[in-house]
């Protein structure tokens, strides 16, 4: 039998009902002739409540204690997934990840899988049973809770397809799959039947909200197909698998945005070798994620460094500032949290030029700003004033014929 | 320093309010010069809320998964207590059972501590962190996760105190500590300065509803004396220890009642050695808790055997008996589940005759009906019907002066 492996996003279980359709599922994959590995989020809004109690504690609270208290919400949703299926008839166990041996670095509420062990797993398997894990957690080497941040449940999912030999990994969610643009924003907005890896890890960095970018990775590195597809109904839904330069014979692929993106810009920074690195390792030993870089060409021996760093991270990422400016002796610095990032992914790009330059005529034409560029292969990402997202995605979209 | 053991309920912790000042009275203990553990229940609530979404599922849910669904409550209390505590500046690190090494037994739903590792509660004491660690949770030898049933968190509280070699276990509940009967039913009730383990645990499993008797019985095979008090006030409440008879100097310590036991009668059993032995192992092999057994004087070489046990294995018996009326060959069995048991307990009894049939003629006063009888050196206990159970708590009490 092969061994499929299904997740389910917190919409999918956000209640009773919901749950015992998701048990439905499950049973038809199963006696469709698969092994199933299920795994399922916390029941939607449950991580944001625990959250939320953890803060009216304390606003910054221990990174150790939260990962404690929010990983119980998938534990909830296993358990009860597990009761439903049981109840139907269908021996079904749950795992919790010290249980199925997920080991992850022990960096608090963003780690990183380091490890699946798959002996209980198989074990389970062998027995005939459904099993069921708990997304989004892991345990360090000695035995402390983790959690993979954000979305890290797809990368459950996709991490023990991929240490199960698992071919394909459905995610589903409340989406119908991958589209050109956000639907709420572009109602002409296409579903992808396929999508390459690449471009869906741009699409996912860039703030597609449909999958955590790093399941993405796992997908690539270990060659597994994910099947993005919605819980709530049958159709098919996005392939993310290798495949040939424009898949879908397109040269792009998507238009997305990011407003959770804050902006902060380091000015008279002196212009020596060295100093960027000493920067960007303060910023990194603090774990803040930095996206965008840029500097600006020298005048004077002094330079102005820009890069951008989600919104979460703004407070912490202020306070090491003070630091930095001082440490590499700049003038000042400024921080700018009312931005969004706009981004153009397509593989068809690195066979075509002037993909840059259309888009910023577009935005040109439509009276908008351009505070920062960066483009990769396959993406182009413009940082733009917040208030400006929706009509950017929309003239971009339409200008470039994806609907 | 001394190692303090405090546990707190699930009304001590019932919401953010209540749980910083939960972590004022730690606070307080720790800055007294002691070495602090604290175990907590789930939020007030929490395990029911858990429970009856798993019954909406199934009724008769899957217990392993059970388990797994409620251990999640106080995982949830532990974090936000160790999260207030590292807020207000004191090191602290919460444990759940797995993490601790609590292991037990495998039956699931009630399991049995069957050791307890010491090594990581010692190494984060030795740091001179406060550990806050799970209740009412445990694991089997496989890591599965296990709960100690109804009130479990206490048993798990003493468990620890003697595993640590604490000489004192504080339980902080909602009432200021042990009565002499239910203050809801008889106004007049008195609190008890101490008493001894026995009559504590007599107590207990006669329906006081202050502790968990399995944690009275770790108490007094380890030497650890309970302190039961309230966390709403600072009274002093009661010691629950090792005592002379007649630690206060009375003949009976109080008057319990419980409601939660239900009467089955098997009528007809042949009067043949090993029947009794038979029918209970059977009950036993179902993990049903029986408490009072009376066989009636035999008659025509057949006898009537009455028993009770606790109301949520009614069903389970139930089904039991069916077999059990077949193998003994029995005429038939008949059930009550409008039951209640009263308790009169007292070390004092042990030197005292006449208590029993003093508590029959009060009884007799109030033209209550005796169903069933049985005594034990430190106790007497009466079935009655459930609707006389406040009449007959009342009478006794004023009859024997415990006011």
């Amino acid at each position: 039998m092969e061994i499929l492996v299904q997740k389910y996003g917190g919409t999918s279980v956000a209640n009773i009902e919901r749950i015992k359709k998701v048990a439905q599922r499950v049973i038809d994959a199963k006696n469709a002739g698969n092994d199933i590995v299920v795994i399922v989020s916390a029941i939607g809004g449950e991580t944001d409540k625990l959250i939320n109690m953890a803060k009216e504690i304390d606003k910054n609270p221990n990174c150790r204690e939260l990962d404690m208290l929010v990983s119980t919400g998938e534990q909830i949703s296993i358990a009860l997934l597990a009761i439903a299926l049981n109840a139907r008839g269908y021996d079904t166990i749950s795992l919790i990840a010290q249980q199925v041996q997920i080991y992850t670095d022990t960096s608090h509420t963003k780690a990183k899988i380091t490890k699946i062990d798959t002996r209980r797993l198989f074990k389970e398997i062998k027995k005939g049973r459904i099993v069921i894990v708990a997304g989004y957690q892991g345990i360090t080497e000695d035995l402390e809770i983790t959690t993979l941040g954000r979305g890290g449940s797809d990368t459950s999912a996709v991490a023990i397809a991929a240490a199960l030999g698992a071919r394909v990994c459905e995610i589903y969610t409340d989406v119908d799959g991958v589209y050109t643009a956000d639907p709420r924003i572009v109602p002409e907005a296409r579903k992808l039947r396929k999508i390459n890896y690449e471009e869906m890890l741009e699409m996912a960095s860039s703030g597609a909200k449909v999958l955590q970018s790093r399941s993405v990775e796992f997908a690539k590195k270990y060659g597994v197909t994910i099947h993005v597809r919605s819980s709530f109904n049958e159709n098919e839904g996005t392939l993310i698998m290798e495949g040939e330069e424009n898949m879908e014979d397109v040269l792009i692929s998507g238009v997305t945005y990011d407003k959770n993106q804050a902006k902060i810009v380091i000015i008279g920074v002196p212009d020596q070798p060295g100093i960027a690195a000493k920067i960007f390792s303060m910023l990194a030993e603090k774990n803040i994620n930095v996206d965008m870089i840029i500097q600006s060409s020298s005048k004077d021996m002094v330079n102005d460094i820009s890069f951008t760093v989600p919104k979460e991270d703004l407070n912490l990422a202020t306070k090491t500032m003070e630091g930095i400016v001082e440490e590499v002796r700049a003038k000042t610095f400024e921080c700018n949290d009312k931005i969004a990032k706009i981004s153009l992914i397509g593989i068809g790009m690195r066979s075509h030029s002037g993909v840059a330059s259309s888009m910023f005529q577009v935005l040109a034409a439509e009276g908008i700003n351009i505070e920062m560029i960066s483009t990769s292969e396959i993406k182009i990402s413009c940082v733009i004033e917040e208030s400006q997202t929706e009509k950017a995605v929309k003239a971009i979209h339409k200008a470039f014929n994806l609907a």
